[in-house]
This record gives structure tokens, C-alpha cells and sequence, in this order.
């Protein structure tokens, strides 16, 4: 899309530091990194977010390609672990609507807080589960 | 294994609130959620992380799952996004080591926090990045 900042840094219309590519994803630095080592993987073709990410091994492609590149972030800044994340949606922060995967490498003591849990009664877990079950059928 | 919690969730001798489950993966939901359809993912093979899970369309199955789960959770529960996490190694704060994804449903104001950024040069980005690419070459 050509109002897609993901697109340009694609097409190299924007700059970025890119650390690999293959002829489905580009991956690159989040130039607004939590942590030394974040990258975002990136599909090359335009999908507004994760949720409508057009079938076809596109899974095993760009999880693929991920977890390559967060071993290679773990070898460049000695991390001992990371965390994988999409963010679908405005409310779940996501910020470019072009899918992406953000790597973000994990260090003891980093600052970053692993998210806090709600008191939800395990009656409406399982009215839940129940609900979601009718749309897996 | 038969000392891991989700191996035990898989072989129905731990009890769960399941929702899905194929041939490669079982859904259920997480007893600490951080917030109401807060699912886990988990291949039925044993593997202690993301790192380490086994190839062979892996990715295509487990991701494939996710989404389906994650489409459904946002149909259950009315949530307007969700975040989908994989937390790797314990300095990520993966607790327990069998390969799971967590997908998050997403509402207005839920108070969970985006990550923060960190203040880091744009020469140590790009010192990381040149690094990382020696590992992708």
C-alpha cells in the first residue's frame, strides 16, 4: 500500500537497518526498541494485521523466519531468552497496520514487566471457554 | 514428559477448560489470565521451548490454531483486538517449559501496559544489527 510505512521500508523507499530477507519477509529494527536486539518481522506482502493474513504457508514462512532471526539476536546480544509478540488491532497497541512479529530479546533484571493477572472467577473462564468452543466446532 | 503440567493438561489428566484441539495442538484456557479469554496454545508434542520446537510445518499447524482460537475468543468475548505471545526461556518469564502460545484478548482501557522503550543509540542499533546479520548470512 502506498501509504504503508512497513511497504516503504520494504521497497527501500525508507531506510532501515535490515537484518535478513527472504522473498516472503524482510526482517529490521524496531526503531523504537524495549530492549537491545528488537526486530520486527515483516511479510512482504501487505496485510493489514494477523488476523486477515492470507493462508498459504504463510504461517511456517514468517514463524520460520522469526525464530531465526531471534536466535541470531540471542547470539548478537547474549540474551537469555525473548519474547515473540503480535499485536492485532489498535486496542491490542498495535501501531502500523501491516503485520508484523516483534522479537525482543530478554535480559535478567531488563525493566520489562510480564503482564499482571485479573481475579476472573473461574465460572466465567468457563462460560467463556464454553462460548469460544461454539465458534471451534 | 511426565513431570510437565501441560503434558498432563494434553493427556486430560490435569483438568482444563479445553476449546480446541487437532491432531497437533490443544487449546485451553490460562488459570492466571490477564484478562477475560486469555487462551494457551500448545503443540501436544513435548518441547521445552519456541526455540526447540521441532520442525516440519510446525509453524504452519501451531500458528494456523492460534489464529482460529484467537478469532474466536475475540467472537466470545466481544474484545476489539488481542496480543498473541510466546514468552521463551525464563528470563522472558516463560514459566512453563512446554512450547505455548498465549493469546490475549484486547479491550479499551483493560489496564495492560505496552512494553516501554528504551533510550538506545541509533549506532548501537545498528552495531546489533551488523552482528545479527553474521548469524543470518
Amino acid at each position: 500500500m502506498t501509504d504503508c510505512v512497513f511497504c516503504k521500508i520494504i521497497a527501500g523507499e525508507i531506510p532501515s537497518d535490515k537484518v535478513y530477507e527472504d522473498d516472503f519477509a524482510v526482517a529490521f529494527m524496531d526503531i523504537a526498541p524495549a530492549n537491545p536486539g528488537h526486530t520486527l518481522i515483516v511479510p512482504r506482502e501487505h496485510s493489514d494485521d494477523f488476523s486477515v493474513m492470507p493462508d498459504g504457508q504463510s504461517m511456517e514462512r514468517l514463524f520460520s523466519a522469526t525464530r531465526r532471526v531471534a536466535l541470531a539476536a540471542l547470539k548478537a546480544t547474549g540474551a537469555g531468552g525473548f519474547n515473540t509478540i503480535i499485536n492485532t488491532g489498535k486496542d491490542a497497541n498495535q501501531i502500523v497496520m501491516h503485520t508484523h512479529v516483534h522479537v525482543i530479546p530478554r535480559f535478567p533484571e531488563d525493566g520489562l514487566k510480564p503482564w499482571t493477572k485479573k481475579d476472573i472467577p473461574k465460572e466465567e473462564i468457563a462460560r467463556i471457554a464454553a462460548e469460544m468452543k461454539k465458534h471451534l466446532g
